[in-house]
């Protein structure tokens, strides 16, 4: 890394340097055992320049939780196709967000770990990310049962309790699945998809949910060959 | 809480006063901002028989780890009847699990967030309740699977998964539950069984799991009322 020392290198491209040597430092070794000399090191630059463009540890750790946060919701946001049927949408987003936590385990670990974990504010801008998924999760399954023309449909508060059981199924799982290794994002999605659209009962039944007829006795159902 | 302090009291049962305002303390206050004061006051007793009895806060909080651990393992291992069905066993397991956690409020705060969130030898604690309580959902869905006669039957990394996404989801709808007023214990582990056992799939159809029939399509679903 050392090419990127040169002086001709605009701020924003620098911090984001600055940033991906601190999430991968944070992510690796935990926010208290992460030194500023090591993020200014694997970033190429001194350490006054870290402190100089992100002010202190807090304040890089703040800016690292926050983009990452971002990235996640964003690539959920953009695996989800809005003219898809519910079921697909839900294996869109599912597929999103298992790639983006495989493809980036030390963010992943930044906001599933260490921002939890060290106290305020960190915990509230984690706290901030989480609850902006589980409102694009919960509006996915309410849109979902309106489609289905449910009569009586699902209450509000079951709605929101599905989607706080998905989301912490989704953080558990993906925490699982980056740390055993060979499980692949596609086959943790697969696994997922299969335990929130079948559930137990249906795969119990061999009913496991495939991309083509939903829940049905699908002779292909998903799986990380798909 | 004056009338603990009398002399006579076995140190067993001191011990487990000191401890019930420790959990309490730790849970609503937090590991930091507790205070052996507030813990000693809220027993009843002076603070250093606190420290005599438990040495530190930090050998308190792991004993109410351990404690309160050990405590939601038993209600869950004592909600699974083995000779029941399959998804009434995980019914079961679910019920005695949010009862536990609902009647528990702080006992779970412990487990849950602060246990997680203050490092070593803390999160080790977390961590090894974690693992038996997902050791336990896994051996409960393999042995569904089996008693199922799937062919092929679940692979192991699967079953893996599987045990990790439903703990996961209880966890964080438990915690939902408890920060959400009016949510019962019964209404959140009936969220989870539907969302376990029928999937989203299975409730966008109608068919919600109900104890008496499985994931069929059943007149009297599971629900808050049951």
């Amino acid at each position: 890394m050392g090419a990127v020392k040169s002086k001709r290198m605009p701020r924003a491209v620098r911090e984001q340097q600055m940033m991906d040597a601190a999430v991968r430092t944070f992510g690796q070794r935990g926010y208290q055992a992460a030194s500023m000399d090591e993020i200014a090191d694997l970033a190429g630059v001194s350490k006054p320049l870290v402190y100089l463009y992100l002010n202190s540890k807090e304040d890089l750790f703040t800016a690292c939780i926050r983009r990452e946060a971002r990235a996640l919701i964003e690539a959920v946001r953009g695996g989800v196709r809005p003219d898809d049927p519910a079921d697909r949408r839900l294996w869109g987003g599912l597929r999103a967000f298992f790639t983006h936590t495989a493809q980036n385990p030390d963010g992943w670990a930044v906001l599933h770990r260490q921002a939890r974990t060290h106290g305020e504010p960190f915990a509230a801008e984690a706290a901030a990310m989480r609850k902006e998924i589980v409102a694009l999760v919960t509006q996915l399954i309410a849109v979902a049962a309106r489609e289905a023309h449910r009569d009586p449909s699902l209450p509000d508060r079951e709605v929101a309790g599905l989607a706080e059981a998905l989301v912490g199924a989704a953080e558990s799982l993906a925490a699982w699945a980056n740390a055993t290794p060979g499980v692949s994002a596609k086959e943790a999605a697969a696994t997922l998809m299969n335990f929130a659209w079948a559930g137990l009962g249906g795969l119990m039944e061999g009913r496991a949910w495939s991309p083509a007829g939903g829940s049905a006795q699908a002779p292909a159902p998903v799986s990380a060959s798909v």
